[in-house]
């Protein structure tokens, strides 16, 4: 048996979106900047997958930009709005909990003269509204916020934060990276005021090298890319069709009954966080299995147990979790999330994150406990020697 | 019968691009970022890619890095060699019949206080090497020429070119966006002495969004997009495993034999070019039959007939071809590639893109020369009346 449960860093394409995908590739295959009807049709497909994401995040239509994926679609909104508000303010605010392509992208602003506040986050990985609030200068422009974290799954309360920001001054811009919550947690972004938002289709069963960005209608970013004005001239280049269909349909096999989805995966975490509750002895929870933390994240400290040594052991039994993300994992060094949350060394070195999708089954996770008790009560004896 | 003869636009994916995506999609879908096998099996994979692509224009297996399309790869090639050179210079060179992506980045730079020049082109679509020569100077850093020109196939002498430029600096850095050549000319990266080099993958029947980038190891670029260090940090973000596996399918396709691949495009475009040279009266040919053209492209305009006029009368029939690039042939006015080669309006106005493709047959070219005839003679006589 196999058991993939690192659903956070990839996951598998369902069949759904893999047939659209070969469409795209073997019969809808016109450049849709043609003017003949192969690229006609292809730009038609493309309005109804543009129109799908609307949809599914309560915005408007001309309001979503395609992207190659999450990293541009955070580069693009973080960079080309800083780049359009310049002459308002250079004051930035973000989070130390922040994902790579926002943090470096902050930290490359900085060599550009802006100045960045990371926002500290507490034991459980909550920033605090006070900070933020205390932080909010004369000269900021932008504030952008990781709406659930990759390693932990804690859910940054974005509403009282876009309502905080937007009370103290209406022009800041507030951006969200959403490529974890998107499908696992609902949400609107007129309702929360968005001014920009990031989403990634290999996250929830799309096509890798696909995105989209959100862009309230009005909010001006300077794109970061020039070519031939695709997109609007916010991501020129010949669209990513098949990953375009593709993220369309996976949005589509999410949102049509959203909240049965939300239910299946967040049993599916408290099936798994109620066995090594009750089951394992000296674990420790760095994520929670209640509404402050996403359903299908759990980041877990098997004391004693590094957690390179756990994560070859299951591999070994065809059992794929992650040590931190896997978007940074092959870097040396501790994870920034759990420092930044202050936990111990001897926590965050053992730390896992599992992570599921609706396309795992209780089987496949009764089957991964059964190994992961296995294997660490293995490499606690050896360790004790 | 259909004749799709607008390969220059955009190609099918072929059976065996579109298996490997499947492959990537639904089997070898893990983050090639992961350490557990999933990953692992996966950048292994990407590994190989990169040296099928690296082999194709005689660079190194670590010279090459995937990017989101040739738009992309253009853009990170200029802006990132420019950020890199600054403080050598700040004069850049190009053509007039550039890309726009191409023209657009120069355009770009010059709002942030570079100097471009560009260089014109003859009747034939050429550039003089004595204006290049001439046009060099003390603060020149770079130079980026279009290898094949996308609208009439007009092929630089980018070896001449790179003899001149290093000649009078070794330091020029030198760029050719090869997105229309790479598969249909034959070169050799490290012959011509190249720095730079882009390539798409939807032109070679790979997938639509994945191009390459060929940076000479020791030429320093600066990343446009900032993230998780992907590729040596010159394209962050998570891979687009199956735009890379296409990719690489599709340049092993024509480069198993890619004298055999030439000969049959070119013997396609031979036998259009001679048939309507032969056959139909008030033919100009803006494109020429010979070495110094592209194999797959022929750009041919039908007096008193506009071209979207005839374009739209083909596509009736199932002929599918273009008018100027696809890339920007939404937009009004006339190409500006036909205007730098200073043809009269009446010889823009009706000026045809036919596009060839291995996957084309006699049969098909038979059909579409058929219906040219067809309405090339109707729309005259409705125009005469």
């Amino acid at each position: 048996m196999e058991a993939y449960l690192d659903n956070a860093a990839t996951t598998k394409v369902k069949p759904e979106v893999m047939d659209v995908v070969k469409i795209a590739m073997t019969e809808m295959y016109g450049n849709p900047s043609s003017l003949h009807r192969k690229g006609v049709e292809v730009e038609k497909s493309i309005k109804e997958a543009r129109k799908i994401v609307a949809k599914a995040i309560g915005g408007k239509d001309q309001e979503i930009y395609f992207t190659s994926g999450g990293t541009e679609s955070n580069n693009i909104a973080i960079r080309g709005m800083v780049e359009a508000t310049r002459r308002r303010g250079n004051h930035l605010i973000t989070t130390k909990i922040e994902h790579p392509s926002v943090l470096n992208t902050f930290q490359y602003l900085e060599t550009k003269g802006c100045k960045v506040t990371y926002l500290d986050v507490d034991k459980r990985g909550f920033i605090s509204l006070q900070q933020l609030e205390d932080t909010i200068a004369e000269d900021t422009v932008l504030v952008s916020i990781m709406h659930v974290n990759n390693e932990t799954g804690s859910i940054q309360p974005i509403k009282e934060i876009s309502q905080l920001i937007k009370r103290r001054n209406k022009e800041i811009l507030f951006h969200i990276d959403a490529i974890q919550s998107f499908g696992k947690i609902q949400f609107n972004v007129e309702e929360i005021q968005l001014d920009g938002l990031s989403i990634s289709g290999h996250k929830i069963h799309g096509p890798k090298g696909i995105g989209a960005l959100y862009i309230k209608k009005g909010v001006k970013v300077k794109p970061i890319v020039t070519g031939g004005g695709h997109e609007l001239g916010i991501r020129p280049g010949t669209e990513n069709v098949p990953g375009i269909f593709g993220l369309g349909e996976a949005v589509k096999l999410i949102f049509t009954d959203q909240n049965q989805y939300i239910k299946n995966i967040s049993s599916l975490k408290n099936h798994f966080y109620s066995w090594l509750d009750n089951q394992l002895e000296g674990v420790t929870f760095n994520s929670e299995n209640n509404d402050s933390f996403a359903p299908n994240i759990l980041n877990v400290s098997f004391s004693g147990v590094k957690s390179e040594v756990l994560l070859h052991s299951l591999e070994g039994e065809g059992v794929f979790v992650s040590s931190g993300s896997a978007c940074s994992s092959k870097k040396r060094g501790y994870s920034h999330v759990l420092t930044a949350m202050g936990l111990k060394d001897e926590q965050i070195d053992s730390a896992i994150r599992f992570s599921f999708s609706d396309t795992n089954t209780i089987e496949q996770l009764n089957y991964a406990l059964e190994k992961i008790e296995k294997h660490v009560s293995y490499i606690r004896k050896i360790m004790k020697r």
